[in-house]
């Protein structure tokens, strides 16, 4: 098949630290490549892929200010998405990861489209954008995200979970006397503060391996940093090298996020090095952590240090053996299988003339 | 012919009050459809036109917060044009006033688009975008609008100076011996001090007929609310019934604008009442003023002092007659025009498969 996969202009594919989309999109390029197809990736110049770049600016990130991101990038993206179209008859399918930039060009144009959500639905204006372009074929990454819109009438094609390449994690092996690891980014709804509760009530050290953007630094500062003491290890940002490591050498992984996670990629990591995952239980955690086998789903912070105690009864092989369910194989399987079924579709519209296709919305 | 026209969706075409592109585009679409012409108007509900009314949204400005003009409002501007678009065959000409998110469109569909520049384009992030898109035809409001973007590689179809009706202005006769009067916003752009400097030292009454954006309170509060005194009459905001008397009473309108002002209502209101204008030589200035005739173009305040001291030697029929040449009719023949040779050049490609068309760009 002939896809084409658009990806966000800020950050390379894939991005030099955090970017859990940039991360997922690198995978499914190559991963389809490996399967035979013939990706195009319309991305940021800097990416890496074994799919044909068409390569797009300088990532954004590091190099736009504040007006610029703006009043400029929205229109660098639709750019990208007028040249893409103006080719789409090359295509068989497009797959964007550009959130709600893709929807006038999936509305105008007969090529199967289809877009990734990746971020959090529960916003206000996509309640009211979203139902605009109600036939719009959209994959979630979790079913729990699609929650947040139960109520609009969508066009849900398919979950698909997010899936990595855990080949680097095979040279490591779990440590069931190790620290308690946190992961991610310093946030308030990422729940470092109970972490650092856990680690202290467990009487365990904690080892924190995230990154602090600048609009938490505030909050890293005047929250988490006066907490920190010699049982807490604050060791910043790690790249992909160090993560099996680091996860491996933790006895548990501690998932304390307290907001609806769309997917939560640092448990499918934990569980690649086998590493049972410690989590509350919000958003996507009781699709992708299986109770006893993989970690444990708590209701609140007495039930995480409770589980703490009781990690000694995961097996890691066993741990490690679900994360296969989240392998990038596994996902480029479930997004063929979207655009197989996107594309029989657009065949068996086939003998409607083109123009008849499009959609004259009511307003 | 059938022509679409695209408003921006924050105000009603015409708009409440302020709003010089709403007055346009409602000028323009009433005198295309007495041409003869079908017209559809893509605008906010709330609109009233001769035109056939494509209604969309209520009026944004109104109810937006800025968290939804920055999120929200772009996404229902792309919707209005994937709507539009999407029914592209029902249109010869498609004229958008919605700026830079017309862009991807107009490259993807051979259905000839037509952009009118109606803001200023000193500004860095367009001086980026607009030669990513430099086959795609653009109206200047002005020549001198032009200058910003001098070295850029830019299709501009033509300079089509802004017209209004004018009917409402033949009631109303030229008060020789009336105030000094400042029409427009408040904002240190427009030079409102300046305004009050020169008619304190004409030892003449100034009348400023003005609205104050929330953004530009402060600046009004400590920089020029100060400096009001008995001899400076603040009436506020006028509308379109309240201007020709209040222009015809002035002796002369003032329009010390200290910024490259892309066209200037203000300035061809008041010639309509046959009152001249006394301007800095900045922007558009000397193509809507002929000096000596329609006012006077100073270079500095001191001169527009001089100015107002001569301004008995300007004949108000005169003037009068030069507003004619801002007539809503002429903007209409203009645009007639530039549609007539955007058809013409559609006409002679017609030989050329749509396809072949599109213009897939470099990067």
């Amino acid at each position: 098949m002939r896809i084409a996969q658009v990806a966000p202009l800020y950050e390379a594919v894939p991005p030099g630290a955090y970017g859990g989309t940039e991360r997922i999109i690198a995978a499914l390029c190559d991963g389809l490549v490996e399967m035979g197809h013939d990706v195009t990736l319309f991305a940021p110049r800097t990416s890496e892929t074994i799919a044909t770049l068409e390569a797009y600016e300088d990532p954004l990130r590091e190099r736009f200010d504040a007006d610029e991101l703006v009043n400029l990038a929205p229109h660098l993206h639709l750019q990208m998405m007028a040249d893409l179209y103006a080719r789409r008859d090359e295509f068989d399918v497009v797959h964007s990861h550009l959130d709600i930039w893709t929807f006038p060009f999936a509305r105008l144009f007969d090529t199967p489209t289809v877009l990734t959500m990746h971020g959090r639905l529960d916003l206000d204006f996509l309640h009211d954008l979203l139902p605009r372009y109600g036939s719009v074929p959209l994959v979630s990454i979790s079913n729990d995200q699609r929650r947040a819109v139960a109520d609009l009438d969508l066009t849900w094609a398919a979950t698909v979970y997010n899936g990595l390449d855990f080949s680097t994690y095979g040279d490591v092996s779990h440590d069931p006397d190790g620290y308690l690891g946190f992961v991610g980014r310093i946030a308030e709804e990422k729940g470092p503060l109970a972490a650092i509760e856990i680690a202290r009530r467990c009487d365990l050290p904690l080892r924190v391996a995230a990154k602090v953007d600048p609009l938490d630094e505030p909050y890293y500062e005047e929250e988490v940093a006066p907490l920190m003491g010699p049982d807490v290890d604050f060791v910043g940002e790690i790249d992909e090298q160090q993560k099996p490591p680091f996860y491996a050498g933790a006895r548990a992984t501690l998932f304390p996020s307290d907001w609806p996670e769309p997917f939560g990629l640092v448990m499918i990591e934990s569980m690649a090095a086998g590493t049972p995952v410690i989590a509350l239980r919000r958003g996507s955690v009781p699709e992708v952590i299986e109770d006893g086998v993989s970690g444990f789903i708590c209701d609140d912070v007495d039930e995480m240090v409770e589980a703490v105690r009781r990690v000694g009864d995961i097996d890691p092989d066993a741990c490690r053996q679900r994360a296969e369910r989240f392998s990038a194989q596994a996902m480029c399987r479930g997004y063929v299988q979207v655009y197989e079924q996107l594309t029989r579709a657009r065949a068996a519209d086939a003998h409607i003339p083109a123009q008849r296709q499009e959609r004259v919305p009511t307003t």
